[in-house]
């Protein structure tokens, strides 16, 4: 008998105990908690649990649209010292004032492969793309009343030709809705033009791998924040001077991000990225392209300038996890109403984490506090 | 009032739930779960609850030690089609028999960056830290009874001197005791010689960035996986013949992620590994430089030769998240009792994952399945 | 003394003489050659001299113009087997017909680096770039009368802005041109937005090192070229079949390069564009970008496919150093009239010779030609 | 008649002329200069030329063997403005005193690629390697007096092993030496372990092409340099203050590279590299691996540190274009006897370059001064 087979997610767990002599009790019980959700996920034998913590407040002001609001930042961890660290940012950075974020939609993207036969073929259909634009427009809106195709960048290494559709899929992170569009766009693509597809995802995507074309081009959201913390701040909350903060930021963020051939120029984007995915039902695997990102710091005057950059956050506040009741909550508490917000809200969390870690980092704590937390 | 001042997890959620207006009772509820647990999160509001799914079972074979063993793969993740497309390629390459498995122990890394004023003093920094390798190793094994230091490499950018450390953190990931162990030489060094150290990471280690560093030199576990399909179970399990495979990793494996400028010569390792650190409580961040890797097709006679490798697994069996319950039972479901075998397991179940993505790939289910299994 | 202060480049190179006590005489002999010429090389003491070969012929065919030419191919170099190399390659690819080329104008890029005080200003100064774009044209167009402003790529990473501006040099390669204009709009820039300028070049040009960006976004001309050659010319000429030549192009141009963190998937691009360079008057320097590119090999039938990317080709026609006779003899050689055919001979022969090093390595003839040639 | 088939380079030149219409007196000219010669070059028309400048001198402080010595730098050139502006570079270096260097012989490598049928022979083939290392030096030493076999990297991804060997070629740069004897060693594994090999280079050299795998490993040589300059010196000849050269810097060549993903964290690298190659008869190809490297600025009290790292200089002083008359002398010139000299004078000069061109970029003079020496 297979796991598939079965229909009752604790009958399957007691399978997989029974083959393996493994209790599977508390899995079992933290699945009840999810009975009657709308779960995917195949083979359920139960759920997993992520201890949530919270950070913040925060203020932020979005620029564009000059919304201020006070954000609460769950993070879902396993790891000691996180939370109290993005925490301790957060305090530092609202006690400076407002974080400014700046948000650019780039668009979900999907990047099917298709084949040539050479250079001339190539050519055309080049050619061929430009002129049915419109029509993929209208393809896509067929998808879904959710989904529009925004634009499309054309790679040519001969006989593979990489066309990178960027779609706004609304409240949704979307990669769903962009697959099954560009699915049904690939289907007219082959009728029409007899150009053959090798593959709906030719990794010029690029979804889930580290890539410079994501760094260079962004994905989903591109989000920037900034503060500036005066001296005093810098002092009694992250108990350092800010020219301290800079050099190690010099030493490690850039210089060493650079002779290690790292695309992060960041000190740890990546735990409050993964914290805050867990929390809010954002696709984990993102985690690889939404942590990419650079940082800065400088001295003006007295003060701490500090501003970080998230090339390709890929997230939405509809679909997928974010059904989840304990996820929804989590969303909602941050005041986010839609991927955007969500993405700022996430910005603000990381430039609050990044600070506080260079802050350990020049004082020597990191180790100490993980004595203290991370045991 | 502050977060961090409510002692109690509930109190701290209806602290937020006032100032938010947000319920936060299934994060709450989720949190009676782990009430009693050694838990590893500040601020906690509660917990937040992953489905959990199961692929499986593998036999896998490591080489090393001849041994053979079934495991089952526990998958924690709220996106449809993963568990089922992993589940699928196990059923393929168990059929075919064993996944043969070979691990390299890397050790975890932790880099400080020193300043020397330069090039005089780095040259002779570089001799005095040759001459007092086996002293850091004392003050390693001091440090934890479970760490030992095995080697290190140095990195002169004037002034800056990276100097990585390589651990062996026996049971655990090891990442904290590493930085301790760090902290530790680097308090003897700047005593002994004189050298000031800039910060505990350099971002040279490299924690959680994608880098060419880790790709390359490899970090924690570098791990291999291979199986041989004959063209009859293709085209049964998977829907397609070998060629098919050969071609589309061709196109979006090699081709793609090369014109992508991409570090990750793969499909979705992201996805497996993401899913399986979040079941078996490794530190999602990890998922950065775990999920870095490559594949290779190649069709010998009528079967379908595959192998993957991960150059930079942090995992472990004991400490962080490893300590909750849910998580125990989901590393002993796949039958590993050390690091190395939870590598192994991780490493077939991508290596499965990734044969299934790139069969759906090839018979365009993909964005099938998804509308099915995805919405 | 200073060496500037000589007027005479044989007094010059007397002084060195004297200084070091070395003979220039050849050195002062080879710039006899030179005298009278337009000469862009300052402490000039003479010359020195590189032999010259020829490859080909090639016969060309540009998909646009559908122009037909044949091509004789300079290559200056001092490595034994490179010209007898790229000659076997056009032998066979001359034999298997034309050689199809594809150019697309990518343009001579400058990026200056701004600073503005933060997010708000940023945002100001990139509406502000796109409402004065028109007078930036009319600026660069009071320039030079050979000089059009394209377009410009806009990359924030606060305090920083980058603003890569694409110009069409016309026949000249146009870096010099491209710098001159970049200055003017800057003084204008500064003066009419308050914004300061860092840096003509913030390394987002990005000009003479390797780059992502200029290995995905293009620089200068992005040229193709492609062959197919049946098996019985493989065999005649190249003394391989076509399915080693895709074996070792797998192994190498493809997996080699992936695991070993390169940009280039080739085998050996950088031999012939430094020669073509060195014998027609290009920047040396350009040979860093030049050779960035891609290679693809595939088995038709009994036949070979075989195509070459170059995404970022700096070459003109006019300017620097193809006034010196020798380079503009080599020029003409080729039958180029402008860049863009200057860039498909090289697309060709780079081609070629790429063919002819992968049919060298399947035979193991490597070795054997450098132990004849090469000492 | 085809080309090869003609004996003298006059005549050969003539049939080209004939067939293009091209007259090619200037080249066929300039190869009388080199009649007579060891040339390394096939197909022979005659020769090119190359205008020479020289900058310098410097004083040279090799940190390992406290040698000093004064420096003069052959640069060969069409661009106009290089010459002068290292020129500058090197008055205020020598001003300041003497330049640092300190070098690392890291080795000229070799990677063939080995194809096994797994991980079982991979596993075993490692073993080999290690087994049979001893007896490769042996083979190496039987190939050339001049070559030793230091060590070897491996790398695997099955079924594809890559094994990359360090020789140390004396006084040559030693590729073709590296070659020949990778060839031999080569054939006695094949017999000797039944293992095939793909190609005697599998890319992981990683020869002339950008690699983080040479930036982080180096190649051939790896070279520092260093100098401190007071800020009168900074002021009277490179018209700036040290901040604001520390300010581009940082913008440029930190920022800018991180954020355009580039291999090389300096200004103009290239530029020196390949005008040095030029005229002392290095292989012009390996100016891009000879160009990566890393730069780094500081104020200090009232001066400026500037240092530079070049991770992978392949240079010889016997052997290739070493033997013109008119290489020999420039290498003469610069007082170096060995290749680890002429990459320390490589070092000293590329320092002193981008200094200038850094000082230049503050003071906005690059474009006043490309419009008075580059046109």
């Amino acid at each position: 008998m297979s796991l598939r087979r079965i229909k009752n997610y604790k009958k399957r767990a007691d399978f997989v105990s029974k083959k393996t002599g493994v209790n599977l009790d508390q899995i079992k019980r933290a699945g009840e908690l999810i009975e009657g959700e709308q779960v995917h996920c195949e083979n359920l034998i139960g759920a997993t649990l992520f201890p949530m913590g919270v950070a913040g407040p925060l203020k932020l002001e979005d620029l564009a649209s000059k919304k201020v609001w006070k954000a609460y930042i769950p993070l879902a961890t396993t790891e000691g010292a996180l939370v109290a660290s993005v925490n301790r940012g957060c305090r530092a950075v609202l006690k400076a004032g407002r974080v400014k974020v700046l948000v650019e939609k780039i668009g979900v993207t999907r990047a099917p492969v298709f084949k040539v036969k050479g250079l001339v073929q190539a050519d055309k259909f080049r050619h061929y793309l430009e002129e049915r634009f419109e029509h993929f427009k209208k393809i896509t809106a067929s998808t879904s009343s959710h989904l529009r195709l925004l634009r499309y960048d054309f790679s040519l290494h001969p006989p593979f030709c990489y066309v990178r559709f960027y779609f706004d899929p609304d409240q949704a992170m979307g990669m769903n809705m962009a697959t099954i569009a560009s699915q049904k766009i690939i289907e007219f693509i082959e009728k029409d033009s007899g150009v053959k597809c090798v593959s709906v995802s030719g990794n010029f995507c690029v979804d889930k791998k580290p890539s410079f074309l994501n760094f260079l081009y962004g994905r989903g959201f591109r989000v920037w924040a900034e503060a500036e913390l005066s001296i005093s701040i810098c002092k009694e909350i992250l108990k350092v001077r800010p020219e301290e903060i800079r050099k190690v930021w010099n030493a490690k963020n850039m210089a060493g991000s650079a002779f290690s051939g790292s695309l992060g120029f960041n000190a740890h984007f990546a735990n409050i990225v993964a914290a805050f995915f867990a929390a809010t039902g954002q696709d984990l695997a993102h985690t690889v392209e939404g942590s990419l990102g650079t940082t800065f710091a400088e001295v003006r005057g007295e003060s701490l300038y500090f501003s970080i950059s998230l090339p390709a956050v890929m997230v939405g506040v509809v679909g997928g996890g974010t059904k989840l009741k304990t996820k929804r909550e989590a969303i909602e508490m941050t005041g986010a109403k839609t991927p955007e917000d969500l993405a700022k809200v996430l910005a603000g969390a990381v430039l609050s984490g990044e600070l506080s870690l260079l802050a350990s980092l020049v004082e020597g704590s990191l180790a100490k506090t993980h004595m203290k937390l991370g045991r």
